[in-house]
């Protein structure tokens, strides 16, 4: 887009500096707008999508976006009283306990921490928002930020063009394609930390590639970093990207955010844990997330230290929105307390997802041609080929010829080219056919 | 707060240069929550309540926060498909066509101007936000912008702490305190427009005092900011912060906002209007808001200066917050929708706060001390009563002795010090004695 109206008009004259260089990047929505259009199949959007009868009791053929229905019943029998009010600047004390005990019942089964440790969490309207304080809150425009080259896209408008931070990309996947690069990650925390505190985001699983750590990198990465925190004598926040927190189909992956490596674990470590009900309780339009923060032992008091942060994270909250809508954080907390019904209707969805995994994989592997390599994913909503032609071209054509939809992802600086396949919104029995469209057009 | 803790721990030094000096002010959540614990009147809260009686059919003597019963239902009502998919980034666009329509009828009785000429509302969580991304378009770090000394205190948080802004404020009362201050305010546009453009920023009903500039005043103001415009040859950025749009209980003030006069008027106004459902629908806790432009006929077609706005303005909202709650935007855009039952649903709230207004007006008029002056009020939520002791202790001593909860607001910069009364929830039978407490203290 270049502004010719607003600048004929005088109005992006008048505009800030910051306000004439903004620009929406449309690439996810040009390509998801044209799929809505063209495709057959729609491999284009990043919400779990499907008949009613994969996910509901008593559904049927119609196509609907995956909800839990505990939760929309918890919100329909919400009173006003719950609905009309302000809530509190950061978040309702219902849900924040709420959420809290969510964090602590998901991470039990796997990790060894002290709860007392775990903050409160601090409302926000999304994952997105809850990034864009804590990079803000501990990072000065001009730093350097560090996260992986396979990233969510709007990583760079959030924390480039927004905060003016410099990020920092290590690899996602070592040279064989096998799984993670613990290094790459670790060096780039270790040289970053030889200039300032780091802020380092670890999203997992991660938006594009699907890919959730296995068990074993996990527990390489925690004991590298806290090398780090050691030698370094910086202060290290990990900031974990959680919005994909639990879509795990795979074993010998860690099953939960590896937040739960770091509570306690260093002095120098603070890790901070971003998720929300966007994808957990598959309520995207709810707009409540969170914001935790995990404590050491030696800070001091974990309740001094919440009241701190929320005095901190509170004033940038209410100076940019004021607070978050409040029935959402009722319903959420109402369904984390209902627990079992809402952890079935979860496990279901979870199960379904799981099982377009599993189609999806096997069908790339015994498919694709060896000019086109799948990362390795085991997780989230997503998958990820690297291509040699240009991706945009190649989903132009896979659009054009094969009417599917895909979102293709480039960046010239990291040499990262391929097409995102969200296997979240494509039902079972259309998923081998949406290799074959594209093993089609790689072969024509 | 003094984050001792978080200094102690080393956390206040990893923070950036903003978020080591970030404070959120205490004084407003402070006194209210006082007031909850101490006070048998609580003057303090900014959202309308009473007995349900007083705005149900059926209801009885429990104490609620108002609400329209059409959007809670609308809400009801919903099919999770337009609860739980996101919305997308700029607002639903039923939701737009709605809001857009919403102002047309709201300004068409008392403004001439060509509809065409608005362009679509821009949703984002409430007003705070939509005010906020305004001001970081158009207002770059160290630039003046202008608003008026008694405003809501908010603004130096949202506008300096947050963006840089240095903050000049024009009186909003004339000398007699008999109106509003025209020339101040045009004064100090003028004076800004000398070495920038200028971004000037008008709350009515002004929040704390519940001012409403007449007719006259409109006119008067409109004529002196068109003159400026003229003469200065800046652009002129006209931000009208109309939370409480609407809430006018007298017939010789402007009933709906001064942004009717500024749509198409001249080539160097850009006039922005900023409101949301938060008060309008007394819908608080809901985080609607949007940001309306209207257009000069000489810069070009509506609908393209529509499209780059929504990208400049859609990228600080994808790069904070992603996108602003779907299942509210449905509601309320339902409610405009139906018309009738919504407005007189309204209609009636408004009336039940007209009483309160007319009650408190002369309970002041008769019983105020002239140590006491009462800003003028015509509109909104609140009064403000002018005190020559200090306001915080004041209102300590008001909820002390006299069991009554008010906001004192002070600023030593302006000589601005005195209370604000929210009459908006409290008990018209309730009023009388809260200004009888007032007195008694200040007769003491």
């Amino acid at each position: 887009m270049k502004f010719e109206t607003l600048r004929d008009a005088g109005l992006l004259g008048a505009m800030s500096a910051e306000g004439r260089e903004l620009v929406l990047p449309q690439g996810i929505f040009y390509w998801s707008g044209r799929a809505k259009q063209e495709a057959e199949i729609n491999a284009t959007i990043g919400s779990a999508q499907g008949k009613s009868s994969e996910f509901l009791e008593g559904g049927g053929d119609d196509v609907r976006t995956f909800y839990l229905p505990s939760v929309v019943k918890h919100l329909k029998a919400l009173d006003p009283e719950k609905i009309a009010p302000y809530a509190p600047i950061c978040g309702l004390p219902r849900y924040r306990v709420a959420w809290r005990e969510w964090i602590i019942r998901k991470l039990s089964p796997f990790y060894k921490f002290d709860s007392a440790l775990i903050g409160q969490p601090i409302v926000s309207p999304g994952v997105t928002s809850g990034l864009a304080y804590v990079a803000r809150l501990f990072a000065s425009p001009g730093d350097t930020i560090v996260c992986h080259d396979r990233r969510w896209e709007n990583y760079d408008l959030v924390l480039s063009d927004m905060l003016g931070l410099k990020i920092r990309a290590a690899r996602l996947f070592n040279e064989a394609g096998s799984g993670l690069d613990v290094d790459s990650f670790v060096d780039a925390v270790r040289e970053t930390a030889k200039t300032q505190d780091v802020v380092a985001i670890l999203n997992f699983p991660n938006n594009p590639t699907g890919y959730m750590p296995t068990v074993d990198e996990g527990l390489a990465l925690q004991k590298a970093l806290l090398k780090v925190a050691d030698e370094s004598g910086k202060k290290l926040i990990l900031v974990f990207d959680d919005a994909y927190d639990g879509f795990v189909y795979e074993k010998n992956a860690a099953q939960i955010s590896l937040f739960g490596h770091f509570i306690g674990a260093h002095p120098n470590i603070l890790p901070v844990k971003c998720d929300g009900a966007s994808k957990e309780f598959l309520f995207y339009g709810a707009r409540v997330g969170s914001v935790t923060f995990a404590y050491h032992p030696s800070w001091g008091e974990p309740a001094k230290l919440s009241a701190e942060f929320d005095n901190k994270v509170g004033a940038l909250i209410r100076g940019t929105i004021s607070n978050s809508n409040l029935a959402f954080q009722h319903a959420v907390a109402a369904a984390i307390e209902s627990g079992v019904e809402c952890d079935s209707e979860r496990a279901r969805v979870i199960s379904v997802l799981a099982e377009r995994y599993s189609i999806i994989k096997s069908a790339m592997a015994s498919n694709l041609p060896e000019s086109a390599v799948a990362d390795p994913f085991n997780s989230g909503f997503f998958c990820f080929i690297n291509l040699n032609p240009p991706a945009e071209d190649f989903a132009d054509k896979l659009l054009k010829n094969r009417k599917l939809g895909v979102i293709p992802l480039s960046d010239s600086s990291t040499g990262f080219n391929g097409i995102r396949v969200a296997f979240c919104s494509v039902e079972a029995k259309d998923i081998p056919e949406t290799i074959d469209r594209i093993v089609a057009e790689l072969d024509k």
